[in-house]
């Protein structure tokens, strides 16, 4: 065995609580190196020599590694613990001082005692849900009243500064179209007060923007989207506010004498918005002023927004704008105020890379794990295999803790992405990379109009207005099938998944939740797959029922009751 | 090159800021297996292919790992970047996917930005100094007239309700004593209102126990000890409170109604001491209930009184009784509430195993080490070699950050283990161990009694009442000539610790500050041992100097300037 190929520690993902009286443990070693591997474990308080022991599960594999996993359950709630790792026959003892010959407690590893905020909680309505990420303006126009004057004809492609009319309303109208999805969670682009069109850069959080229908008009949307059983979950920008906040201006007009001098980071006097001596979003955009989301003033002031709207609009959620650049104080307070007003509430940090330092702690529920995007264009664009998106989407997951594998956000595109289908050209590899992301694990987020397959190159051209009253397409239709039917599948949105090797082009894989298995296969090739089976039964997909079998299309996929 | 050998994610210990601008950042990898690492660092919103590099340095071995640490900057304090290997002249790239044939921006490891509450701060007037802990009953009895009835023969041994009428006069008339060993901080065992002799059982934190000379008593001993530069740190005991705790006691009486139910953590009713249905002290001591520090009421009541005591009288810092076993959002809010008060106020928690969980963020400063304990009695004890003690013990620092080296508090005994001349039964074995801690990097901390190898099996008796007024025996006299030189030493306090291979029973090792180098050389075996040099300067310890160098007698040690 190479002693050096063997990783834990007693922290996340490692080792961490999922009950009361419960830990999570696992143990990461060179792939294929093992045949057995056992944890021991006892009461911290326990002196005598009986130890509980069990059998750890082999739950992921990337490339290089094999990642093992157990439950232990001590009523104490303290524990302390060592493995035993059998490779080759041999034995070997792992302990926190490395490999011992005779483990003894001053060696084991210790989690000393369980409390009970320890314990990741997940909002319990979201798993494995579908959300749908609208831009307010761009979506649908419900309501011409309140529209803003420049508002440009939607056939035409937007610019920076691009107004299209979309509003509360027109999502309102909408629902039904979003109910037909299965879409569980509606995700808002930023709502308030700012003088871009985007939004990111934010006047005054108490207040919605007019041109989008206002408080009421938000409070109705709510309203009727909670009668569908649907969530709204909105962008909140905490990270930098708009230069025209008040706050800010108050610095930019009294300078050294401004109380609010430690609301920001400023760097020299007298500041201004043309040198931008002041700390700023990306360090580059002056006209976004950042936070010191250190300060406890401006966590209360921010965040007793968000406790605001859910209390006057019943808000369900927030998506955090770079929530990787906001301090990890601001969040752990927002998420203790948040889950105190509804604990159920989901909180979603836009995090591009790996997020296991805001995921793993209660600090955010979960993120837009842009990584999956990542793997699975590399393998849907044709430049890696199946193999290579497996074991680096298991490399990916191995730094998260097994409860949120189905709350991690999946998304091939957003707003600030190139459109799915200018990427991959076809709209048949369009929509087969698109119902890949639904047949995953994860909570799948579509980006408004990706359902139709709307074009759109990088910023602003991936922010075009929806394009409504057209014929639906025959790939469409079965995209918004699959949608459906996942909203309807325990197996789907709460089920584990278990990878099946498979061809270069082929995603073959097992999803189960208690006693029920689908088994999915996607054919990314040009030539029919077969899958022999007696017994399986079709469920979702066209195939070509033989005896003996099914033959899955060439770029197409399938699902099993197994 | 064996590529799981290979360890890094941009989280501490591997990757942590060290000023606004600056990150530190190591990787782990399989001993004497490459000849050099590269980090190759860019501005995260730098979108150009210009990158910056910095040649990391091998700065710990064990017996398995290299650590290698380099630190990076970036004015715009937003980073990306990924590691180049190079092991038998063929470079490997190393990022957050593993290992890339060609690296892009979407494989880069991230650290998004640094918020200058990830900086970990630390007490400046503590770094590397001697901690004397003191039993405030057992030390000496400065004022018998507030002696409890029960006080006992000093000359009798202790047992479980002994009192000896030790108090804060006591130590008053002690700083003499304290101030020749070179003693910086004076940390005491409980003062607060209690049920027993040792205090870890609370009644009120609002009352200093008058036998020890009550809040005046304490006040006076602080100003004593602030006028010799001296620190004052109490022992805070916020785990579980006295079953007499009137919160408690009115859980008793209240039962269901009262008001305190969700400052514990109750399992039923009725709730009784008999039954002990409720979390305790390790669940087996019912006379002290656990409190429910998850509460911010529990915490807000329990941090009130520690900043009561910071305002009343100048207390310097707190060690924090079973810190393993609180939440740490309890210490996060006790780091930021304590620091607010004094930026360089000491917290020490009371950890006896790997403490990376506590200590790598601004959570609490530092904890009582007693992995070195362990490592160190495993060599001194005849039981390990030098290079097992050495390989160990760089394991054990490699999950902590390099800031904290010299802050963390090492032990060879409390009163919660056997006295170390009783574990190592010869006072020359004891004094070498003792001496050998004050030679290493960290925060030396001497038991009371432990400087004259005062006696004791394991409790009660290693609280015996500390022994006056008898003649100094010389190796009692080199031992606090050697304190009070390290307590005047830049290098041993704040100095690096780069070790020297050497044989089974000889330590070697050089500490460096800025431009001074000490040579230590601890011979822990029966023959001289040999340092060979024409220009070292002898500093400390007995030596026979001889022609092109200095031999160092058995169970002796020397200090040399080189």
């Amino acid at each position: 065995m190479v002693k050096t190929s063997v990783q834990h520690s007693s922290n996340p993902p490692y080792c961490y609580p999922i009950a009361i009286d419960t830990l999570c443990v696992r143990l990461k070693i060179k792939r294929n190196t093992c045949t057995l591997v056992l944890v021991h474990y006892q009461n911290l308080y326990d002196h005598t020599s009986y130890l509980k022991t069990s059998e750890m599960k082999l739950i992921l594999s990337d490339d290089l590694f094999d990642l093992y996993e157990t439950t232990i359950t001590m009523k104490s709630r303290h524990f302390k613990y060592y493995f035993d790792i059998t490779c080759k026959n041999i034995i070997y003892h792992y302990t926190s001082d490395g490999f011992i010959t005779e483990p003894e407690p001053s060696n084991y590893f210790y989690y000393s005692s369980i409390n009970k905020d320890e314990i990741k909680t997940l909002p319990k309505n979201c798993e494995g849900e579908i959300i749908y990420q609208i831009l307010v303006d761009r979506f649908f126009d419900g309501n011409p009243l309140n529209n803003p004057k420049n508002t440009k004809n939607k056939s035409e492609l937007p610019d920076r500064n691009t107004y299209y009319g979309g509003d509360f309303e027109g999502i309102v109208q909408k629902l039904d179209y979003l109910d037909a999805y299965g879409v569980k969670i509606i995700y808002l682009s930023p709502v308030f007060d700012s003088p871009t069109y985007h939004k990111y850069d934010i006047n005054d959080y108490y207040h919605i923007e007019d041109i989008y229908g206002g408080k009421e008009g938000l409070t109705t949307l709510v309203k009727k989207a909670h009668e569908k059983n649907m969530l709204i979950v909105l962008d909140t920008v905490f990270n930098h506010a708009s230069s025209n906040h008040p706050f800010f201006q108050d610095i930019l007009l009294n300078q050294e004498k401004s109380k609010y001098l430690d609301y920001f980071e400023i760097e020299s006097f007298p500041v201004s918005v043309e040198k931008g001596n002041y700390n700023n979003f990306a360090n580059l955009v002056p006209s976004m002023p950042k936070w010191n989301t250190v300060n406890p003033k401006v966590q209360n002031y921010l965040i007793d927004s968000s406790i605001y709207w859910m209390k006057k609009c019943h808000i369900d959620g927030f998506r955090l704008d770079v929530a990787d650049e906001v301090s990890h104080a601001f969040w752990k307070n927002f998420y203790l105020r948040i889950k105190q007003q509804n604990k159920d509430a989901i909180i979603i940090g836009e995090i591009w890379n790996q997020a296991q330092n805001w995921v793993n702690t209660n600090e955010i529920d979960t993120v837009t794990d842009y990584k999956f995007r990542q793997f699975l264009l590399d393998f849907s664009g044709f430049k890696k295999s199946s193999t290579h998106f497996f074991q680096k989407l298991n490399h990916h997951k191995m730094l998260y803790l097994t409860p949120t594998f189905n709350y991690l956000v999946h998304l091939v595109g957003s707003h600030d992405t190139i459109r799915l289908i200018n990427y991959l050209q076809k709209p048949k590899f369009h929509f087969l990379t698109l119902s890949t992301m639904l047949l995953f694990d994860g909570i799948p987020l579509i980006y408004y109009g990706d359902e139709i397959a709307l074009p759109g190159e990088v910023d602003p051209d991936n922010r075009r207005a929806m394009i409504w009253d057209r014929p639906i397409t025959s790939e469409e239709e079965a995209f918004k099938k699959l949608c459906k039917f996942r909203s309807q599948s325990e197996v789907l949105k709460k089920g584990t998944l278990e990878t099946i090797s498979s061809t270069s082009r082929v995603l073959k894989f097992i999803r189960s939740y208690q006693n029920h298995k689908i088994l999915v296969v996607i054919n990314f090739s040009g030539r029919p797959t077969l899958v022999v089976s007696h017994d399986y039964i079709h469920l979702l997909g066209e195939v070509l029922q033989k005896n003996g079998g099914f033959i899955v299309y060439p770029y197409s996929y399938a699902l099993f009751r197994i």
